[in-house]
């Protein structure tokens, strides 16, 4: 297995000349962010490759074991996060009134992407206890706020996420979990299941973040609150007490993931219930978790990009070392590395292609989040929030499912070696396939996506972003660089074709909602091939601006040539897309239920 | 994990009224196949579900067990590969003389899709037995014919294909296993990776089918030869003998297929080498194999539908027990089965779509097959060979290809349940993986599509088919039935789309072969979308008939349905197709090795 390399080359390429760090550095309290910018990248990428990427195969193979309640993590994953928390990893994005560094989102885009692509089954804690982090900044009173933030931030203590129950996966409408008052907490009952780093031996205690119902708590979504139930009860020194009824009952055997505890929970099965402290408002708890859900979102999105990006480096260093066959067009019959053959180099370039849209894409909805929270002008911060709320589920859903792909056609360039465990590249491929389920199915994200972005909105925000896309297809199209002029008509043509389809699906809206959602997948998909060749593209001509000015970098020209294998062979999925849609979504309920199964049901004459 | 059951109406549909399994009732030999058929496919059902598929997921947990050469299978297997053997499964397609049923291969189209839904770990042992006594009766002498395969297809030994060597992977020319003569036999010595059921414990003696080089052999692939290397060898009574120099070494510890050992054999490591016989003539092996090849990759395209089929089947039980979730379009907040929410719906059209139109292209080709071999008009049988020759490696190609997206899509359907390796899902998702990898990768499928059978006859048997398809087309768009005659036009379309895509291949054949090779993978998906499509039309089309004849089936008002579906949704991808191929192909090969590190080597101002 080859040793994780960071892309730093690109990811700097599209921080400060694609996302404009340089804007994001001008929000107040982010002044220092350029000055920061070269070490956290350099060290970020040397904690990768030297801490994070020797554990990753080891932590695949060995796992975690559960042994009565217990969990042991595989072997140096403890002293791998104290020293991620000691570095300050943690608390990166977290301010330094809670031991953080205070800096920007933006810098999740590179750093989120290291971690993950150097060992996806150590990022998911921190990326977990991030998530708990931001919910008691979001929601907590002063003095939670006080107690966990700190420990949290230091890698003493770590967080967790529990929402899901056995009959409530996606739909948290059907939570059961209960909390019922007693002395100024809550006693808490019920069962949680595939809860990330629900038990570990990596920290002192593990602070869970728990959804569950108040018993005057009205049906559906507004019943449900928000508590922490920490594993140990704490006083307010901080010194841990006694045990809490929190038990882990067991840990999943998944399909990737693996060094990963996902695990069920079940609060309060000795006695009166798990101790609980309501965080905000009674039943506003899934209105807190949406909040992070959108950070969580976009992180699953780049963890995406991560875990692709390094199975693309694999595939890269074994095309280049693996000799099989001659060269198609050489008279030589000397056999030569595969690198050299027309289908993986194919393979190649539609990895690298839609990686860089990918990376493109999710810095420049990273920068918008900082513009939308931190811009000192409402409008711009208005503005910056509808792009990044019409984005994420597309930098989510379409980031998860284009990594399947990547991670696929990496295996397959291994050929028969990527079969084999031993080899590396298939833990890639079963590791990323978690990233389109959970923190939301791709149909929860196009769901999201079509339901309350687009059709809510009459389309409003779409067309925004639409209109920008247009705008950046005219001005690509009359650049005096034939190759990124080349660009303008492909984005221009999809572009319109992606509006039309927004404009069926608002349609059928107004007649039957089952239409209108029928192809909110393919819609979604649609939407992140445009928007990831928007930037890609943006990328090609900046690049040429470069090239024209005098910097004679291969980088710019391969990212033109990037651009245009993307505008060939991924971008012309357009009119595919679009045809489905207008078209095919009345297919789609067309069959009852009881039809699927008649191909088995009877054998005729038999 | 739900329990196979396999998809006789769809079957019994594709055999008699769409493959015309008459016909091949028709040809010499062939009479009882119309008499059978009915109790051959019950009874290979009821194995597959009652036989085999009790032991697909256990196999694929216990797992093979190497232990200092020998290999145990899983528990259940030897008794399972007895059962197989006597029902009478292995010799269905050998002749009776040698013990076999002696019936046609389109009997395999089913059979095959039975077997490998049920337990691909299981079936991929009686496919290379299958390929071992091919090669036997093709090639053998009659002495060897009558000395091993009886005993292959009565279940008393079992058969190996032994390829791959370390550096001859997909190019066999690399081939360094060596033999030399001695006293009327041979002397091997070399390794062989990646040999399916190369060793294991369920019969008493495996006869390895092993290529290798001559002393006096040319380099490539005219110098290669094929041997019979038994593991023991055997008197002319049949009785075993001395264990032969023939050792397993290890076997892998794989992505899928865990019930399937993969062996590394070490031939001749304890002295002179391990004894081996000569088949047929010096240096002919590959051409030997190659004729093989064809049905094994045929085999592997149908392997591959089977289990893109159980996928699909346990998806469609899990969406309509699975509750979450309210209708979109109803008023009540009552959770619903989610195969009543829009998206999943979809996902299950879309693999019941794919399904059909493989299942239906297959036994299409299957039968032509036996046309090609049995018509006694010559004249018929080149034209079905020339059919036969074409579309085996689509067959192969497209199926993978198509198999992975619907066993992810599978998947996708049980959300985090699906990721749960209990659930049973991801072992299909594990399993299908290495379809598109081994029989020849999807790439060598392509270039064997592209260069030997596209490029070869400029385009003459490729031109043919493509005209059958735009004649049925026409045929389609006159039907009475609106919903058929909807079908004709983008099935015209589409193919009128994949006879540019050839030509242009054809064209940058004629310049730089790098260009012409660059999309031929994606030109093979594209022929593989086209024909499948228009076999399901085909079948949509008898569907209306019937319909229309006053045959009152829901079975036909669906197969129209999901032919629609496939019109809107996946034959659809013709224009993107056509597009990639005519203006991508030369972006393949835009940059140069070197570039693609560019993103890596280099931190700006780190």
């Amino acid at each position: 297995m080859s040793t994780y390399r960071a892309p730093l080359r690109d990811m700097h390429f599209v921080l400060r000349e694609l996302a404009d760090v340089a804007a994001v550095a001008q929000l107040p309290g982010y002044d220092e962010t350029l000055d920061v910018l070269d070490p956290i990248l350099a060290q970020a990428g040397a904690f990768a490759s030297e801490v994070l990427d020797p554990l990753n195969q080891s932590g695949d193979r060995e796992g975690c074991t559960w042994h009565d309640g217990d969990v042991t993590m595989p072997h140096g994953f403890k002293a791998a996060y104290q020293q991620f928390a000691q570095a300050g990893w943690i608390g990166l994005p977290v301010g330094a009134a809670h031991g953080g560094q205070g800096l920007p989102q933006i810098l999740l885009g590179p750093t989120l992407e290291m971690w993950n692509a150097a060992n996806v089954g150590f990022a998911n804690g921190p990326l977990l206890n991030q998530g708990a982090i931001e919910a008691i900044e979001l929601a907590g009173s002063p003095e939670q706020k006080e107690r966990y933030i700190p420990k949290l931030v230091s890698g003493e203590w770590s967080g967790t996420m529990c929402l899901t129950e056995p009959q409530a996966g996606s739909d948290l409408a059907a939570v059961r979990t209960s909390a019922v008052p007693e002395n100024g907490h809550y006693r808490i009952r019920g069962q949680k299941i595939f809860i990330t780093f629900g038990e570990h031996d990596m920290t002192a205690n593990i602070v869970h973040l728990v959804l569950a119902r108040l018993p005057d708590a009205p049906e559906g979504t507004k019943g449900i609150s928000l508590f922490i139930v920490p594993k140990f009860l704490s006083g307010a020194d901080g010194k841990l007490g006694e045990r809490n009824d929190v038990r882990c009952a067991g840990i999943e055997h998944k399909l990737g993931i693996n060094a990963n505890p996902t695990c069920t929970l079940v609060y309060g099965e000795r006695g009166a219930g798990a101790v609980g402290y309501l965080v905000g408002e009674a039943h506003r708890g899934l209105e807190y978790m949406f909040v992070m859900m959108n950070a969580a979102r976009f992180s699953v999105g780049v963890q995406a990009l991560g875990i692709a990006d390094r199975a693309y480096q694999s595939a890269l260093e074994f095309a280049k070392e693996r000799v099989q066959f001659r060269d198609v067009a050489a008279r030589s019959p000397a056999p030569v590395p595969i690198v050299e053959h027309p289908d993986v180099r194919r393979m190649l370039m539609s990895m690298k292609a839609q990686i860089e849209a990918m990376r493109a894409l999710s810095y420049v909805v990273a920068a918008s989040l900082d513009l939308s929270q931190k811009h000192p002008d409402e409008a711009v911060r208005k503005e910056h929030r509808a792009f990044v709320d019409l984005l994420i589920p597309v930098v989510k859903g379409w980031c998860t499912e284009t990594a399947q792909d990547v991670c696929s056609t990496a295996l397959q360039v291994f050929g028969g070696m990527g079969y084999i465990e031993e080899t590396g590249i298939a833990q890639q491929y079963r590791d990323v396939r978690i990233t389109t389920i959970y923190e939301g199915t791709t149909g929860i994200q196009a769901l999201d996506l079509v339901g309350r972005k687009l059709v809510r909105d009459m389309g409003a925000s779409a067309t925004k972003v639409f209109k920008r896309i247009g705008a950046f297809a005219k001005e690509c199209a009359a650049c005096a660089d034939p190759r990124v002029a080349a660009l303008g008509a492909p984005l221009g043509e999809a572009t319109k074709a992606l509006g039309e389809a927004a404009q069926a699906i608002g349609m059928n809206a107004m007649g039957d909602l089952r239409t209108a959602f029928a192809c909110s997948v393919p819609f979604l998909r649609f939407f992140g091939i445009v928007a990831g060749g928007w930037q890609l593209f943006r990328s090609a001509k900046i690049a040429s601006e470069k090239l024209g000015a005098g910097e004679a970098d291969d980088f710019y020209t391969a990212k033109i040539a990037t651009a245009t294998f993307y505008a060939d062979h991924i971008l012309t999925q357009a009119e595919w897309l679009r045809r489905e849609i207008v078209s095919g979504s009345n297919d789609v309920m067309a069959l009852v239920p009881q039809h699927f199964d008649l191909d088995r049901k009877v054998a005729v004459g038999a």
